[in-house]
């Protein structure tokens, strides 16, 4: 298998498809193409690419092609087993794939207001009320999970799954951007962030060469 | 099981959601609450629309709460049998989580400008090139799938599948607005406007007293 992703430092749709392999435990190549540069150019014409229009991540798999980091998850889950990305009970996994999925389709303005950047940490920025509002959101259903299934385990359902991939990339988010955050809230992003796959994937961003303004913005 | 849905005419996700069920054929009441009257508000406040912050469908199973419609699909998919909404081969499968949710996240130019609306029939409307690239976008996602795994079926993956529902409010939207198509694929919308339960959904939607005027903007 081969995983293309792009950046490690803004590509936090190529980190929950990384990590989904990571914990799936297969064995897989990685191809890091630096994003809008001329290699990405290339590539985006390219036959590789082709399946997604140039977006990233994108999991071949032999002749397959899994172009969609939420896909990916799936597609992982249907090799190892369901219960290794899901939790078991169904009323937990009912609420884990909603989580799952509003973390796949929203959240737009906490996207594209604070840019992925696990290379820099800009301390406390001023919010808009949209960002807030997404902000709120997400600490409620961390809340939620946590409360009905998480038990005294580290994670939002007890064991690493599914949700904890697709919002790890808003831990990262909430620490470069300086959001406070409540104590359980602060216990959960501290167990994301010390996991060895998380941080492996934050170390290898920090030796990356590029530098994308786009992701930079909060400097200005 | 219920199903909270808005108004059939106007909600797509609703439909899809709505579609889900019937296909697991799992037995379910259902509950319209038209969208932005007077129910509505009184709804969004309720504990029952509480888990999605008011947005809809909702499916409650005794006090399991999905609240997303691709989480509702794989969540009837985990209580019939995966292979009744994904295909049984993995290439195929993989290709269909991908479009599965690059439609879960994506074509927003077509979701934004051509309403859902399956009372009307505006003709062959205007379309900017950002709707133009995201149909073009969809037809050549089908004509793969077609291609590669319709064989001589009626549906993108032979048989009617989780994909099928995910893009059966593009095939309403594409009559909708007098979208041109090739062949093919007029001939899988005609297979998806022949079913029985879109037709079913269509045919109730005609019945509905409400009117709203930001879907039915085509008119202006």
């Amino acid at each position: 298998m081969k995983l293309i992703i792009g950046n490690r430092a803004y590509s936090s749709w190529s980190m929950r498809g990384w990590l989904a392999l990571k914990h799936a435990g297969l064995e897989f190549e990685e191809l890091v193409v630096p994003m809008f540069d001329e290699m990405w150019e290339q590539r985006r014409e390219g036959d590789e690419f082709a399946p997604s229009l140039g977006k990233v991540p994108i999991l071949w798999d032999g002749d397959n092609v899994i172009w969609d980091s939420l896909a990916i998850i799936e597609y992982c889950a249907d090799k190892v087993g369901r219960d290794r990305f899901w939790p078991e009970a169904e009323a937990a996994r009912g609420m884990a794939r909603s989580m799952a999925a509003e973390m796949h389709s929203g959240f737009s303005a906490l996207r594209r207001e604070l840019p992925f950047n696990v290379r820099r940490n800009f301390g406390s920025v001023e919010l808009s009320s949209e960002v807030e509002a997404d902000i709120n959101r997400i600490l409620n259903l961390w809340a939620q999970a946590r409360a009905r299934f998480g038990g005294t385990c580290e994670y939002l359902f007890c064991n690493w799954s599914a949700v904890d991939i697709m919002f790890a990339p808003v831990v990262t988010r909430f620490v470069t951007y300086g959001v406070r955050v409540p104590p359980f809230a602060a216990a959960y992003m501290e167990a994301v962030l010390h996991r060895a796959d998380v941080v492996e994937w934050i170390e290898l961003a920090q030796d990356e060469p590029w530098v994308i303004e786009a992701y930079e913005g909060a400097t200005a």
